[in-house]
């Protein structure tokens, strides 16, 4: 079969490796989709985030969906030729973090495209069925692959309390902000502040029901929010500047969320934190929640398939890291069909 | 002015009384809607709901919206000519449930139509500001007054902790079943399933975004339920056996709210909702909903003014009690236009 | 191997079995002590606990504790010789409440001691590791074996939501009771009341630090607690008269908890559950309560060994029952050493 | 009356001025005891605290407790001569965050000792009676002064989200320090850890209750907490390497508490904020904590008098302010006697 595979920074290459065995408590997966994920592109610029280091060839991938091409023979419940989707991490079932369902920190868990466990830009991936979810007929591939990065936004509109009636900012409008706007409406968000330096993403966000789009570039943010009391701020851009503002710009009592990746480390506006009685909340990836996510695709409480505006078969992912890479393209999810 | 007065059960004539008084850290309403609250059919036929009994005349009503015609010279924040919707209880501010904020409960809280205090079925009403909010322009002053109804909505599924992607049951599609349905979407609820015995009220549940609707007379709840994991229950319609399915509707670990005033003892299936581990909520009232309500109202992520299927003068008051009471009349929410 | 089998009602045997083969993913247990429970009376007595019923010969026994003879060749963590506690549930590890951390309520869950799973009454019991946990050297077998006890009452008291300063009434003075009453301690409650109709278990409630114990026999408790406010009462009898109390004693916005098996329909003041904004909570076992129980013995926070006031030997196993099923007795816990 | 009064910064007088009026809502209390605060010690060293400037004379001290003197005719469940403790800010009540109950954000609260208002070193204070509460006969005046920095405890402990069985690493053994850590105990934490440079105040912590207290000057504190995992850290010591620390010495989902005033801005180690899913809380001030520490105190659940290490006269309180300045006195809480 074929498979992607990133040899060293900026040099991947199309191979073709042995079909996986799967055990009998696994399932066999053909993977249709798989979105492309900033972190994909920081393991292929860099081959590092944080302690995280490609220290040998590795798939990348991680928002994946496909069908099933084998079935283990304990396996109950699925069957072949399922459309479903894939929650990236297997955990080890066993620890207290596991027992209490918090498995997102289960120091054992294998979490697909982090080194060392391979990802999804590949034909089949053996699996354990516990984490994969059939799809809906009326959910589509691409929409599946994305319950991905939806549960991201789940986990911070959670984590953020926002509830029927709230406003809320969320900075940055890249493919997880959008994720997160798609996922606070859901909790009820009345109005949605929505930010970005890039009026193509801005566009999009408010066709995904943000209530006020706003350009930092062009202006002043401070200005733009005066006299709104926002109750929550979910910060989504991972730039410094901005995670120094989600605790300016939240009103006293109020929650900031922290999901984007920053710098290893950052000055914050420490007194003011303190002095406003806020809760910061940092988020690592995110747990129980595909059902939740599936159900609310279905009934079309939430729609994030129009998000991918570019689509690549395997063998062009070079060209699809390329217009990750390019900062002057109009883009918003490249989605890999495999 | 003019004032609807319950002399006795199933007397109520309209008099001319003199204007309420308002001190200075008061205003004074210009009452312009009020709806008809199923309490104040419950003291018309009967004089009494609970430990609650009118033991005097009484004007009723409690849903109420009107223009500020006066402001008390302290007042800040409110004018003459400001649409407003008017939260129909008082409390005292100093005892510890008003000090924690949960005023719902405060003992000494004056609340409108609830004896011996007057309500809204009047031209004027002198009130405290602090719980009188202004309706933005796009607000009717139907949809003001049904804030009310919005607010046990509100806080019951709040109580129910429903979430995004939850599939929730409510038992029961009077006024107050709707008020619930519409705020239970906004906390995100994916599919809402709803019960009446008036396939009239029923329809306008449909329209109102219910995923299924189900006729208690013509199908087996138990059966078109079979296999449903309901996350919440409320319980809106306050009919024993109602009561009871509840309990066994619910999946383990569920949340059942009571809204319903009903009898006062029931005999409930005890064993099951202790092996079922679940959670049960009584609801007296809320508090804190209004700002919120207002909010979504505007940004028309709830829509309640459509059930008001009846509107009557303060003088024709004695008709809306009669439609109220005519069991075979199609209606839903009745509307006093002051 | 010794094993105490329960035939049919009223009838239990010692016979020789053989010892249970363990997995490479288990371990064996030599069990020491194990807690006569109110559940294994009642399968004694009638063989059925509700929908459990036995219906072939059982080992009864779900309070355990004892050293591991024999490891599997996959564990991890544990060693032979080691003093350990035993979890009696052990649950599929796949289903939603088991990823969500909330095995209690796995519809799969092999539980000790309810029908069809055998118990701890045995010498040596063949178990997953991940349910089993060792004891610090001064935490005794007898302790051990009542973290079990403890969990309903770790449970119990989270879900009573119990806060430093707060009152609580425990109605009911027996071993499960006297086990809220420790771990209620530990949530803080500043003054605890608890009721029983024995002035030897009242005793031994006083001895644990309750405030006041109050028999209500002797005493009318309405008049006992007249003007106090009860922030949480934790129903741990199971008497219909008990439990219809508990949502009268309680504050208004209080929350009452049911612990205690009770009949299967219980008429309950409905209207002054709703009226007083209650909260309700049924409770179903108990789930990630080990660890922290153990960390609370282990420095001495809980002390529980003294509520044993009877031990016999496993050939004893018929006194035993004799002594639970003795209304003059005097008597808290029974502990069958073996 | 007497008055002690900051006229420039470490230039305080006793100054004889008029006993203040006070209305038919008030009373006026005869201050007995008042604690001297690190926020005292900051205003009278340098004039400010962040955006509050002293910009004329002030009457320092918000740590009080006394006895009734005059009770305003409309006051009701006080009277003259009850021994009673003051909580030190007076809300607006009619703000959305008053109402909600979280009345430490009221834009409009009036703090002691907080410029433009005054605080209570001084023989008479005139004040709102809802904010005054009996003390129990067995709660002394310095206990009942104290309910203060416990009040602080009380919001971060529960903040901190501690449970029964928790382990808790303190940062920082000052007055605040040790109010927090005799709260934690009574929200059941099992271990406390403690931190301080300072082996006097160590011991204080040591006598109260902490497992193991480690001097950071001395002892490494990453070593001494290998293998620790730390549910909450509370930072009460508002040094930058501290505040830090906290971030690093919590284990995943854990959660820390900014209890310390720092400097403005700090730079804290943010990709591990959120790479360990933490919760940060910035506490200010609290709220609705005085009614259950004065129950804990009565029932002996907490005890703070004897961190009192020193006692002044009012005309002492130069001396006072000069022991609060040196670094080489051994002393914890410093209690002004009028």
């Amino acid at each position: 079969m074929k498979a992607a595979i990133l040899k060293k920074p900026k040099e991947i290459i199309i191979k073709d490796i042995p079909e996986p065995e799967y055990g009998d408590n696994e399932i066999l997966i053909n993977i249709k989709e798989v979105g492309l994920c900033g972190s994909d592109v920081h393991y292929y610029n860099t081959g590092r985030i944080g302690d995280f280091i490609v220290e040998k060839p590795i798939i990348l991938g991680h928002e994946s969906s496909g069908i099933i091409a084998e079935v283990g023979k304990n396996v109950k419940g699925l069957k072949v030729g399922d459309r479903v989707t894939i929650e990236p991490g297997v955990p080890c079932y066993s620890c207290n973090y596991c027992k209490k369902g918090d498995y997102n920190l289960c120091p054992n868990i294998r979490f697909m495209a982090t080194p060392p466990y391979d990802g999804a830009f590949v034909e089949y991936v053996a699996y354990d069925p516990n984490f994969v979810y059939k799809l809906p007929s009326n959910v589509s591939f691409t929409s599946g692959a994305l319950i991905e990065p939806l549960s991201v936004g789940y986990s911070a509109s959670k984590r953020a309390k926002i509830g029927p009636g709230d406003k809320v900012l969320i900075l940055g409008s890249g493919p997880i902000a959008i994720s997160i706007l798609e996922i606070t409406k859901t909790f009820g968000a009345s109005r949605i502040y929505i930010t970005d330096i890039n009026d193509f993403r801005l566009e999009i966000a408010k066709k995904h029901g943000a209530y006020k789009t706003i350009n930092i570039r062009k202006q002043d943010i401070f200005k733009e929010l005066e006299d709104i009391k926002i109750d929550s701020v979910i910060e989504a851009s991972g730039v410094e500047s901005s995670i120094i503002n989600s605790i300016k710009l939240v009103k006293p009592e109020g929650t900031v969320v922290w999901v984007g990746m920053g710098k290893d480390d950052i000055e914050i506006p420490y007194s003011k934190l303190t002095s406003k009685d806020l809760t910061v909340e940092g988020i690592f990836r995110y747990r129980n929640t595909y059902p939740s996510i599936i159900s609310l695709l279905e009934e079309k409480k939430v729609n994030i398939e129009d998000i991918a505006t570019h689509y690549f078969k395997l063998d062009e992912i070079d060209k699809a890291f390329n217009v990750a890479n390019n900062p002057n393209a109009d883009k918003m999810k490249i989605i890999i069909r495999i």
